[in-house]
């Protein structure tokens, strides 16, 4: 039982920073959006294609979160944008504190769109706000289109979707329509994009709609 | 502070409860595996090829490990074999006092082979000694050729390592000489395997391995 309290009180304090993270945020008028994902769901590839597509236009930054490796951060780095490497060392998912202490490391003044790379997990991070605007997750469509019913908290705090890899469509088991019933099944409210960050297939979309939030606020 | 203690008895009780489902394998002379993966990186097709392959040469059974749904366990139940569904609610990974119920459920003079398909999640799982003779990391070549080095401890802890989908090598960007580097330098006692669950190439390798250990004990 008394481990039931001690998770608990994590959660609370963890909603306690988030609060803080959110209300800077707000003032700061940054969209932030905590990318939620497998490992090699291709969250990075996408990062990267969206970074060059909103290039000149928004001003973004990445918040990286990986268990070992700085190998992303360095990829996202070439982009010219600032970004922020953290290692959690074995832990598997990033908490508020940990991105209260990035964001001590981000020109928020220069900042309108925000990307946490969450760690490649898809049940951990879901269990933690982070003071982000919203939850994105991001599926591969190698992994199979019963995920959202067997993964259903990531797709249920998520308010966005994006199945990734379209390009291997024509090699995989995968029914476009039967993900799309499974992940509206777990939240009729989930926007879904179809992309392929490799090929840069449906990417657009995802982005115009990023133009568009920052745009209207 | 308080967290790290509770962490570390939450560990200590899990250890005592492996050592005696350790001492149930060991005494019933059953080889048990821990498999260990991310999300859909192939892991219930993979068993069902192995199932086939095995049928009427050893008696095997499955323990099913899934935050959600009992898809898989009707999968393979239909190998008729004996087989256990542990569904996590939410729960990241499974854990020493889970296995210890599922093999009350299990005619353990019957199997000479119990499989032990953990949550979908290259994370947690890995902390966790169920009490089985080996984990098993699984992985897919979709998922990218870097992810020893990004989620070190899975393939630390494994004895073997099975990279899964080779079908697809001809359509991603993976090197398998990398990804051999990779994981053996994390790990250099791995036994590797390469195969496609799917067209079934590959596989003999795999249950000719678990066939002689069953078979030499």
């Amino acid at each position: 039982m008394s481990i039931i309290t001690i998770e608990k009180k994590i959660l609370e304090k963890n909603e306690d920073l988030a609060k803080l993270n959110r209300e800077i945020f707000h003032q700061k008028n940054i969209l932030t959006l905590d990318l939620l994902s497998s490992p090699g769901s291709g969250k990075t590839t996408l990062l990267e294609k969206t970074l060059e597509i909103l290039k000149g236009k928004i001003h973004p930054a990445v918040i990286e979160g990986d268990v070992q490796t700085d190998h992303d951060a360095q990829r996202i780095a070439e982009h010219q944008i600032p970004v922020v490497q953290i290692i959690t060392r074995g832990g598997c998912h990033l908490d508020a504190r940990l991105i209260q202490d990035a964001l001590n490391k981000l020109p928020l003044d220069e900042i309108q769109l925000l990307f946490i790379e969450n760690v490649g997990n898809l049940v951990c991070p879901a269990e933690f706000d982070l003071g982000e605007t919203e939850k994105v997750v991001i599926l591969s469509a190698t992994e199979g289109d019963d995920k959202p019913l067997k993964y259903p908290l990531a797709f249920h705090k998520a308010t966005t979707c994006i199945l990734n890899k379209t390009d291997l469509l024509p090699y995989v088991e995968f029914s476009v329509d039967t993900f799309r019933k499974n992940a509206l099944k777990i939240n009729p409210a989930l926007t879904l994009f179809e992309c392929s960050a490799k090929t840069g297939d449906g990417i657009e979309a995802w982005t115009d709609w990023l133009t568009h939030k920052i745009k209207n606020g």
